[in-house]
């Protein structure tokens, strides 16, 4: 692998998203959980439980006096906020919101300790307990989101102070944690810091930096346990946060479905990084582990709470899933960087599966409310009634007392630009059809495009190149879900077909790009082994999955079926939240019963009624009264 | 309803189960069960927790010193052990085993307190603290099994040192709690002790024990809430253990499962007893919502694990299933109970349900080994990786820290004879087809008889009179299953069928009735509103409900599917663990897929191959390798 040749996600800066689909959810990012998620921070949402993550940074910077409050990786939580107050500095320059940011950073670095530490909860409560239980207390989890906040920073306003300081607590750390004497050949307990340091190695070009992800990624699973050492009086278990095995000895994706996919994200820069062709190949056997045998169609993962976890293969219960909106985020960054190695449209598809579906349904459509947990399934009496569900809600909740999620959602959102296309060489990707544009440098020159589209909604996508260099090449994705793709120019060299994509080569100043993707509405059957969905299929059109809502279809979703051929209707409805397609088709509902007899002699109930049906994209279930909700539906 | 009148069951000598169906059974809990638990209180077991319940005794006797170990409950095991042991003796007399009861009884009474008071936890912790917790204590429930002890063991050996102990113990409480000024307002934690207490009220006619019983019934959920009075800071939810409303306004069975139904057979004792209308109208009612809303086909209640708990009407999950066997258990004694009120074949079909079901799959066919749980669905790996399911287990367990089932089930096996007949004036009702004989006095005389059959297994009975007293009625039940029933006889005067009974009246000396069950292999369907089992069937014949293993199928159960008319054939298997009726059919099963996508367009997979699928009783599954299970089985 061409360490330097690989497909680089553009700059935030380079690409604006301006069509109104994205730029509603942006918005929200930008207008709703950001300002929100500020006043979390300093604790003055009524009846929530206070956060108190500014206040232990002026505990610990000594500004003021008093205890650690909140969970142990409470820090994180200034972190993600700050990384997405970067990205939406970057497209969306607004000063007093730079002027809170700087403050933000100042009061960060104030309570930073001489030798280069970091970490409020250990600042406060005692240095001497630092690094000795990095299983259990995300220590160098919140020096991860750190870094990526800071590297994000530097980048929206070319403003170094939080980036030096996390150098020199990495500097710490790695004089800390290494395989060489003298050192502790400690792993992180919840994994992220590796893809950061990725980050903090491409912004500074210091070796040292990707040197200490590789070791972390080297390191972890080796024998004996490390964890074991912090915990002489026993192990919760190691599958939890994959160090059960080294790393390329993995085949399967296992345990909490976060920690993992962030780890997969980071091997995968580490391989890519530094040629690592052993590590490439465990990425590429655990890719298709999880988007083969245990993703679920909304591009949700982890299919039991217990653990927040992967279960097994093709063990994908819709209404005891997890599918947290997290692990789904979790899922783009790993997807984008077995692209970034290896530009294949495979990862793209799993990339805009769980982004028009599993992710953005973990907020609402106003964005003050949001999922942890993503299901297919849902009866609410089940989950209020069944402790076993009681993780799967049928309403969006304000804010958590773990508040991953949201901020999470914000910084993926508000850098979504940075998703929908990647350069390498004198080409520059197309991964999502987003209006906007892109101004950007390739090998070779500069090269701008405006892209007009209603997609998802709409078929057809425009792109015009505003600017472009003699050679210059366009690679459009081609979505896996798509039959007659159609892509109409005027000049081009040469148009070829490659792993899910068009490569247009010599595309001109003045060249328009008409694309067509066929979107029929298409019944959705899952492999034969998936227990849950046996006899049953989903609805999909485009890269949406829809669902059936009791708001639409009554209640007793179970009781629906469709059989022989369907004839769905579409619709246009702009006044729906925002505008959406929705989806008709005459289905048939068993009729109801007289006898109301538990169990009964002879052959289940087959007397139907037909039953207009009304789906919904999945992404926007929940925005009505509570009821029942379900993506797949029997077939006979 | 007329307090006196109504129909008992018949005592435990009365009644001598000796066909080879239940025999087995009882067999294995007299010779496996009934030993392998003295060994475990003794903590003999090799492997295995500690019980230390008998040395609880001797520590709280002052006969050695020792801290008290086990749950708070651990003296009740020791009472099951007593009554299982009562029971055996009744029908098999055992003069070692007796002598070992003998001197367990005698080890108990010496660690009675002055006063009366009989728990080794607070005896030996400290007696101030004694009945103070009743919530979470279970004082009151371990008095309640040691009274059933204590009244099988008087009823079987005529020795009465253990009940004269107890009703001294009974006195205490009757002191302290109760409804009078200066008595505190208490109720038990886990209802047990009110069903207990009219058992000792029918042996002793002291009308303090049913008063006491009565108290219980009606003090239960009345407020203010005595628990909130012993937690001030905090409760644990009143539905758990049914005290959140007055017993009487209760619609829907909630909570602890086990609880519930004790708590309901004592109600239905009360009422009884007490003529109470208002009681057994409230009884009524629930017995409906658990039996046509809140019961698997197998007779199992308590749909989830958490709190080991009813969930909601109609919600039966086959594989997070709780179904545990003491649940299944006590609806077979409220069911006993219902139908001494108000003897209708519809108690008796659900306590047959339950008994040739959900409550014998809890022991291996050796005996040695038990269920808690009783799914009616498992994939090994599921149970094994999604900890949403580690509750449910694929193969039996030898024993258990909280051991309630084991002995439950030999309490229950051991005394089956009584649950078999009935007698109410001048009718004997015949409940169970059990090979055995019966010897017992109606009103007008001695009545005795002989039973052969090989009923489950064959459609045939055959009851011959022995004895009789002129005018004396049978009634012979006419199960719900059965269609076609057939009885001839040869001298009787009338034979009306009524609530599922055929009564003859004026069977004489010599006179011989055939019975013929017709046993078709039916398929089931349920409730349309039970979600699980949607488009599916199970199998059942006679009272027998039937599952698919892996052992016989192979697996991914969830492929196979049945079609058209089913032509099931039968045979008899006396190889099979002690002789059963194996059903086969060709079914269905899903043909291999060559792709291997997880999500694919179009409609699901429907080529499928013939497959010669056998089923088993469900009684008898995970008898052999462990492998997946199913009752509910597809049909298209």
């Amino acid at each position: 692998m061409a360490r330097k040749n690989y497909a680089k996600p553009l700059g935030v800066k380079d690409s604006v998203i301006k069509g109104a689909f994205w730029r509603n959810f942006m918005e929200l990012a930008r207008t709703q959980v950001i300002p929100y998620q500020w006043e979390a921070l300093n604790d003055r949402i009524p009846d929530a439980a206070p956060s108190h993550a500014l206040q232990n940074f002026r505990i610990a910077s000594g500004l003021e006096q008093g205890e650690f409050y909140g969970f142990v990786f409470q820090d994180s939580d200034v972190a993600k906020w700050l990384e997405a107050v970067a990205y939406s500095l970057a497209t969306c320059p607004d000063a007093p919101l730079e002027k809170l940011a700087d403050e933000t950073i100042d009061l960060v670095v104030s309570a930073q300790q001489p030798d280069g530490y970091l970490n409020t909860y250990f600042i406060i409560n005692g240095l001497e307990k630092r690094f000795t239980n990095l299983r259990d207390n995300h220590e160098l989890y919140c020096l991860g989101h750190f870094i990526e906040a800071a590297v994000a920073y530097r980048q929206a306003t070319g403003k170094d102070k939080l980036t030096k300081a996390l150098c020199k607590y990495v500097d710490l750390v790695d004089a800390t944690f290494g395989a060489e004497a003298g050192k502790k050949r400690g792993v992180p307990g919840h994994q992220e810091i590796e893809l950061a340091l990725v980050k903090l190695y491409q912004l500074t070009g210091d070796e040292k930096h990707l040197r200490l992800a590789t070791y972390f990624i080297n390191e972890r699973g080796s024998r004996p346990f490390y964890f074991d050492g912090e915990h002489p009086n026993g192990s919760t278990g190691h599958t939890y946060h994959q160090s059960h095995l080294p790393v390329r000895e993995q085949k399967v994706a296992i345990g909490h479905a976060v920690r993992a996919l962030y780890m997969y994200a980071g091997m995968a820069d580490v391989a890519r990084e530094t040629g690592d062709e052993t590590l490439l190949s465990a990425c590429s056997t655990l890719w298709e582990d999880v988007t083969r045998k245990q993703m679920y169609i909304t591009g949700g993962v982890g299919a039991t709470h217990h653990g927040e976890a992967f279960s097994f293969g093709y063990d994908l219960p819709n209404d005891t899933v997890y599918a947290e909106t997290c692990a789904s985020i979790a899922l783009v960054f790993f997807a984008q960087r077995m692209f970034s190695i290896n530009p294949k449209g495979e990862y793209m598809d799993v990339m805009e599966r769980a982004l028009y579906n599993g992710i953005i349904s973990g907020m609402s459509a106003d964005g003050k409310s949001f999922f942890y947990v993503n299901p297919l399934e849902v009866v609410p009496e089940a989950c209020e009634k069944d402790r076993g569900k009681h993780h799967v809600k049928a309403a969006r909740q304000k804010w958590f007392g773990c508040s991953c999620c949201p901020p999470n959602l914000a910084r993926m959102l508000t850098s979504l630009g940075s998703y929908a296309y990647a350069k390498r060489g004198d080409t520059l990707y197309v991964n999502l059809f987003a209006g906007g544009s892109v101004d950007t440098v390739l090998d070779g020159g500069k090269i701008a495009l405006d892209m007009e589209t209603d997609y998802p909604h709409k078929e057809t996508v425009t792109i015009k190149i505003r600017e472009a260099f003699a050679g210059a090449t366009l690679a459009v994705r081609m979505p896996a879900w798509c039959e007659g793709f159609q892509l109409t120019c005027k000049n081009i060299e040469t148009c070829d077909i490659k792993d899910g994509y068009a490569y247009l080569r010599g595309v001109a100043e003045g060249e328009e790009i008409s694309i067509t993707l066929p979107m029929p509405v298409e019944m959705i059957h899952a492999h034969p082994s998936v227990r849950e969905n046996a006899g049953k299929v989903a609805v999909q059109r485009g890269p949406v999955v829809y669902c059936l809502e009791e708001a639409d279809n009554g209640r007793d979703l179970h009781r629906i079926f469709l059989t022989g051929d369907v004839d769905f209707a579409t619709g246009y409805d702009a006044d729906f939240f925002g505008g959406a397609v929705k989806i008709k088709a005459v289905g048939q509902r068993l009729s109801p019963e007289e006898n109301d007899a538990l169990y009964r002699k002879g052959l289940p109930q087959t007397q139907s009624e037909d039953a207009v049906l009304t789906w919904i994209p999945y992404y926007l279930w929940a925005n009505r009264a509570v009821g029942e909700m379900t993506c797949w539906i029997n077939y006979k």
